[in-house]
């Protein structure tokens, strides 16, 4: 296990305030790297398909339920995801009362317009063309980590969610 | 007219980038000046009512036929305004197939719990409140303007709009 994998797997699933869902390691690490120096990566977690990531927010009824067991500031969402893809996973999210008013960011290499229209009608918060420019790649996650966890405003969870209590 | 109105009057619809809409003049021009800072005022229209707002995006005929005339790359919108709201305005924005996908950034004095659920209930991109300081106010304001402007990608508009050729 590398430093940044048990980093990112000794949260609970309260205390997350990013949610990186990325199946690529070389873009999770360049981005967990820009996040640390911005001192951004104390409360991350780090999931690798899109199963992982719906498991985290909703635990294994939530989604019935109308409710999460985590509200992070912001989740990081690659679209072409292993298991269940990154759309699907923002339909799941948004169109769900409970998980809408978590803020989600597509951080995807698709410049597909047909990924961007479709982003924004499931109602993503904001997408992002990840640079291939390593130092620009890096320049853009630490820009979008302040704005979203340092400038940008989340309402509490709702009733629903019961944050000091996470289902196992 | 002082030159900040001047400036944000020789926009036809089709050129907006930027679209402001904030009922108080010291707030609108704090971030005026801080945008124009970083050379992002070139494309920007202030308006200051919910009601011009809605008729810059739609036109007299655009929200009846799912149309706009203009698709700017971030809306800043005020809560608290005359004629017309800002939450009804973003309620009109996002329930609108041609305007959802327009960025908006709610830019406000309220820390009001059911401001920030009922914008992201509605749809709302990001939700900023106003420093109350100044230098955090402007600084705020340029870095989601960089975000937004550099950063964020957005769909071209849809085939309803006809940016080259916007109603009068």
């Amino acid at each position: 296990m590398t430093g940044d994998e048990k980093e990112t797997t000794m949260k609970t699933a309260n205390q997350v305030e990013i949610l990186l869902v990325e199946d690529n390691p070389r873009d999770a690490e360049l981005a967990l790297r820009a996040l640390r120096k911005r001192h951004l990566t104390n409360k991350l977690v780090w999931v690798k398909d899109g199963a992982a990531a719906l498991d985290l927010i909703f635990g294994p009824d939530g989604a019935a339920n109308n409710c999460v067991r985590c509200h992070p500031k912001i989740i990081l969402l690659d679209l072409k995801l292993p298991k269940v893809g990154g759309l699907e996973v923002l339909r799941q999210l948004k169109s769900n009362p409970a998980a809408k008013t978590i803020p989600v960011v597509v951080l995807t290499s698709s410049r597909e317009e047909q990924d961007l229209v479709r982003s924004y009608e499931l109602g993503v918060n904001s997408y992002i063309v990840k640079p291939v420019n390593f130092d620009n790649f890096s320049e853009a996650v630490a820009q979008l980590g302040c704005y979203w966890l340092l400038l940008n405003e989340v309402p509490r969870p709702l009733a629903g969610a019961d944050p000091s209590n996470p289902k196992p």
